[in-house]
């Protein structure tokens, strides 16, 4: 994955001073790091029978828009609050300091579909945990999540592990 | 491509009355309609040589991300100003009421570089004009631009085209 990444930019003090923004514009304006990327993001998971790829907005509909492509299924944009225009169930989750809040279409998976969750990047896990419980209270299987980087200090991994979701990330940063 | 209007939704007076809102998510959820329309955004362009794709956020994202990994090229993040985290350029555009800007990174595309523009929708086609503006100015060639739907009402093709900029929409729907 060395080559996945040094295509990756650190951005130091962005957004706010002492953090260490990990940009993966570079590695996908890269033709083959983000291919390479890509399949690394399925990999792991091959063997396990996916129905539908949820990408969290907005890097993850990138990334997650290329894999649901590849593997020939369908995509399901989970957003931030108020940008989906039809019925929607949402998900709240804790921010350093307040809250947000994830939602997905009451009907963009049906019970019993399988699910692999996408985004660019896992820190501390709150974004990706609101989604898998998203997924699952409409009755979607969550399968795996694939990340690009991983900011282990933060233990977002842990995080998703501990609700029995299997996690692949293809690059860790210490820092955050 | 009545196989991929048909699975567009209509949301009556979304997001304000009197407006019918063409909600692709339908389309993306659904495999063979996903591909077919990825497919079918590729096809008219095919003899261009093509560097990059660049993605409108944030539905853009989605279908430019699998655009760019289905022609293994880099792909480029339009996004709303504010939320680029390197040096960018942006370009202001004019709203029905006040005006709006996108951003690209300065370091997106190199000059020479041959770029496809893809977003899900064109309507007035201003989001569109400012982009080829943008990648024009950071000296790449504008090669053509894709978008599922097309509100012929709103002129926006015709607006692209006037660019000299070869436009690609799949479906077509009255009224806006």
């Amino acid at each position: 994955m060395d080559h996945i990444k040094a295509a990756i930019r650190t951005i130091p003090d962005y957004p706010k001073p002492g953090i260490m923004f990990r940009d993966i514009t570079t590695l996908l304006g890269d033709a083959r790091a983000f291919r390479a990327a890509v399949d690394a993001m399925i990999a792991p998971h091959a063997g396990t029978k996916i129905d539908k790829v949820a990408g969290i907005e907005a890097r993850g509909f990138i990334l997650g828009g290329a894999i649901a492509h590849q593997l020939s299924i369908g995509f399901v944009p989970i957003r931030k609050k108020g940008k989906l225009p039809f019925d929607t169930i949402g998900q709240s989750y804790e921010l350093e300091y307040g809250t947000d809040e994830v939602e997905m279409h009451t009907d963009a998976v049906k019970p019993g579909e399988r699910v692999l969750l996408v985004d660019d990047l896992i820190a501390t896990g709150g974004t990706a945990e609101a989604a898998v419980k998203l997924l699952r209270r409409a009755g979607a299987h969550v399968e795996g999540a694939s990340f690009v980087v991983d900011l282990p200090e933060l233990r977002g991994v842990e995080r998703l592990r501990a609700l029995d979701v299997p996690v692949a990330a293809l690059v860790a940063f210490e820092g955050h």
